[in-house]
């Protein structure tokens, strides 16, 4: 278990800056598996998790969406047979804030 | 209603053929809002449905999930606030069959 899925999510305006290139690379030597992407012009932070069928790949989406809502804070999850990817930004920002590596590392504790 | 969602599935194996542009233009006119993409190469069924917030979207994920386990054959559903795209295709042929259009017309019944 990670530190960062202990720290609480701050409240992320439309006026906080989005993480450094320099700070979202330290955040991310924490979280195995996770790659910082980008779409259309949006910096994101995505994993694939793979299970043996859709009925456990569904139920894992069950749960981030549950972790998701207790956070107030919402990742695109792509559900299939066999795998669903989870993908953090923060929508306000544009971009990657503290609060999405924070509940990327939460992803990782409900997978387990 | 449409006829389409009473149909059955058949087996697909993959010596089964895609159907023609023209069969799945025909079977597209019974589906409202449905697109035909290309993704590397595979014609896909998709399309976005609309929510009022990510509880409901998620809720349709559940149900959308229920009617591809019962029926034996998965898209990928990507969930986010507001809204869940769900995407048919035919692994096995590596295109589009009736079933997709089948489970399209089901989907759009679980989305009422």
């Amino acid at each position: 278990m990670s530190n960062l899925s202990q720290t609480h999510c701050e409240p992320c305006s439309g006026n906080a800056e989005p993480l450094s290139p320099q700070a979202c690379q330290q955040h991310l030597q924490s979280l195995p598996e996770w790659q910082i992407v980008e779409h259309d012009g949006i910096m994101k932070l995505t994993k694939p998790f793979s299970f043996r069928n859709f009925a456990d790949a569904l139920a894992f989406t069950q749960r981030v969406g549950e972790l998701a809502e207790q956070a107030g804070h919402h990742p695109v999850i792509a559900t299939q047979w066999g795998s669903a990817t989870v993908t953090w930004w923060s929508h306000e920002i544009k971009g990657l804030h503290l609060n999405d590596f924070i509940l990327a590392a939460r992803t990782d504790e409900v997978a387990e």
